[in-house]
């Protein structure tokens, strides 16, 4: 392991955090975010509410100063007004700090002069102390392993998916949503600002990181094109590496500038760079959500051959409709498969080609269990992917869906090949506490779920292409 | 108006009902949908339940047979088996009956001889007898201005969108998801195989009505492609079209064949179809639900240039991305609104250019609803989307919604220039509640709503280049 994986591996696990800034008396604010994170995640070393307003919190002590605080100080969050942040680093001198990781805002991305004057100081100090710099401008570091978190709702266990993004919003978003779907996280990094640690470091840690096999970026821009090459080729290399670019067009370049204070290089330039190096590319965060789901849970089917079942015939058609346009295959049931089906489903209401489109009946009996056995056997079939469309339903019928949601899972459990499932979630109050219970039924049983056909179809096409072309590169 | 849409409007607007085949034991039965619906909407003709195994309904005896039923019958909805369907329309003849509509599935589209033998015989039957036939394989009508309904839960209010699909589950979709967004129908007919009144019928009936303003189509495929022709020629002129066209790949007009039985087409020719008429065409019903929505709230706004305006700035880059990446437009705020704006706002974390990213707290005084103002009273702005993006809340944190659904919608409201909103639905039933209740709070307000940033873009480019060739065309 390289020297500068070690510094960040210490920074990613602290023994002790003190919370500068931290407000006692509002907990909906942004700053007990990291605090109340802290408690949630059970942090088993000491920590510092710092804040010159003292008081209490949760039965600590508000310490009035930095110098105040006891004990060693490993890490520092910052959530101060931008003006007192150099002030905060100077006092963290000495203390035996590896990082200081500010939320603060209002540097460089504000275009202002003196902001811009702020964040020089940040940097200037951080060269003279060592103490190595988060930010400014993001929410830092989210390391379940360390009991480390910018969010107190966010999974307690680990994954294999390493996360780094330049939003702070944009990660919560991602771990979020992909959280829901049963997705974990080794470690995710919102950088912000990047005035010292950058993308670049990031990037180098989580390539070294024995708990991070697939990488995720969320960028604006990058600040050294050179390094970032050279680690992109290494990452692509020895990671799966799926990269969203943001602040493409005019206006979104100018938003990123103002966002992160970033500069953010053509689409073209991120596109040769992502064939170059076979990165999956989503064009948005939804779809980098459904990429990592599909990645997570679904082993590489070895093709792009799909049998789609679900209930609907109008669905169905659509949804091979997505599947097709996007460069998946639906081939025709045989014959002697369809009597197989047969043997214990009526004809009528159910089409039974490919797509299958069953209906509710079949859910009755171990019917669909049987039909997905039977069709995944099938050798011309690469995977298998099942859907739920609510709003065919009257939302008072989705109840059904609490009754036979472990039919469902089982019946798709039993499949053969690679499997997904489309569980579309109901949009009123009365059938969505189902849909999100059939949804995470599927995820419990590690089962990638989308939330609409066109995200399936996307996603799916995306690490499918990405599956072949890794092959083609090892020349399997 | 033609005798044919004389005809029509007596089929859409019957004086008496049966409901043949109807069950009376199991309330939640497909059978039961269209008697429920009748009840619900308060039908105010008299209404027949039939079945042979008699019994009681809702206070009503069940008649044993159509022989038995004492009045004139207008219209007969039949939910009974295939192969008895014939013998329906027999009993039909002299009893004044204008329409049956087959909601009975297993006829052409199973592929079986015998099958589609049945279908010809309804063909012929209703050659015969002068009676009208709907489908079969379809759920019919839902005329709210007529009490008819295939559905109890749809709007019970007419608006000006007509509904025309070959699929039941995709109408009740369509009607379904874009009535939560507040769009009404004016006339929704799902009609399936269409062995006698077809798609060229209920377009040309809906050209005519004068309570259709928007005519919308979801086609599996055409049976009388010069017809049809003309007729999408006429409708283009006189009202604004929405086309859906499913089944468009291999596996796509295979599963058209077995759903509807219909031969599917290419898509060049829908593609060159649709260019030449100036038909909106989405590529699934989520779209066409979008696009719906937006015709139905927004006024032509003119052009494509649109300011951004919500919480959170890696949202803001995203969605900006979605917007220009479509081909509109984001003009860079110019320096004397920003300075109006910074009179009420603070810099730090918000950006103030074009998107306008601003944080919560701009909602605890009237700041939204001046910050709209000014920004719609700029000349360079054509129209205002407002965004909220939920997942980048803590869950819990989600209640100050409900808390604030009012101060939003009167803050876009205020909009001097068409308004949008795009309220992602929270997934976890926690927050799920209060984004509904604000998308609800929004539709009242009569703003078209959008539940994902890619799907605004989407919707509301499709409708600015509609509405500029529109203009084009007419020399504007």
């Amino acid at each position: 392991m390289s020297e500068a994986y070690k510094e960040l591996e210490r920074i990613f696990h602290p023994r002790s955090i003190a919370f500068v800034g931290v407000t006692t008396s509002n907990p909906m604010h942004w700053t007990r975010t990291f605090w109340d994170s802290a408690r949630v995640f059970n942090f088993d070393g000491p920590v510092y509410a710092v804040n010159p307003r003292g008081g209490q919190l949760d039965g600590h002590k508000v310490c009035l100063s930095l110098d105040d605080v006891p004990g060693d100080i490993d890490y520092v969050i910052g959530t101060v007004a931008a003006g007192i942040a150099p002030e905060i680093v100077r006092k963290c001198a000495g203390r035996g700090v590896k990082a200081v990781h500010f939320c603060t805002a209002g540097f460089n991305e504000t275009g202002a002069t003196e902001s811009a004057g702020l964040q020089e100081e940040l940097v200037r100090l951080s060269a003279e102390t060592g103490i190595r710099i988060i930010g400014p401008n993001c929410m830092g570091i989210y390391c379940p392993e360390s009991r480390l978190s910018f969010d107190a709702d966010f999974p307690l266990e680990s994954g294999n998916i390493g996360l780094i993004s330049q939003s702070g919003g944009n990660a919560i978003y991602i771990v979020r949503e992909a959280g829901w779907r049963g997705v974990r996280f080794s470690k995710v990094i919102s950088f912000g600002n990047a005035c010292d640690l950058n993308e670049c470091d990031f990037l180098e840690y989580l390539i070294e990181d024995p708990a991070t096999s697939v990488i995720a970026l969320y960028l604006e821009g990058v600040r050294d094109g050179a390094r970032f090459l050279r680690l992109m080729e290494r990452a692509s290399r020895e990671k799966t590496v799926v990269l969203l670019k943001g602040g493409l067009g005019e206006a979104g370049a100018r938003a990123t500038e103002s966002h992160t204070a970033s500069l953010a290089g053509n689409n073209a330039t991120w596109e040769a760079l992502c064939r170059q190096f076979n990165l999956t590319r989503p064009k948005n965060v939804e779809e980098l959500v459904d990429i990592l789901t599909t990645l997570y849970f679904m082993p590489d089917p070895g093709g792009r051959n799909v049998i789609l079942i679900g209930p609907g015939g109008g669905a169905s058609v659509l949804l091979t409709d997505e599947f097709e346009r996007r460069g998946l295959r639906l081939p025709a049931l045989p014959e002697k498969i369809r009597e197989k089906l047969l043997g214990f489903t009526q004809l009528a209401g159910n089409m039974l080609r490919n797509p299958i489109d069953y209906s509710q009946t079949m859910l009755e009996s171990d019917s669909l269990e049987r039909a997905v056995g039977i069709l995944t056997d099938w050798d011309e079939i690469d995977f298998c992917v099942g859907f739920f469309r609510p709003s065919q339903f009257p939302p008072r019928g989705l109840s059904f869906i609490l009754r036979e949601e472990g039919t469902i899972a089982n019946s798709y459990r039993a499949s053969h090949k690679p499997v997904a499932f489309i569980c579309e979630q109901a949009i009123i109050p009365e059938g969505q506490k189902a849909t999100f219970s059939l949804m995470q039924k599927l995820a419990a049983s590690k089962i990638p779920v989308y939330l609409s056909f066109a995200a399936a179809a996307e996603a799916l096409s995306a690490v499918v292409t990405y599956n072949e072309r890794r092959r083609a590169r090892r020349g399997d």
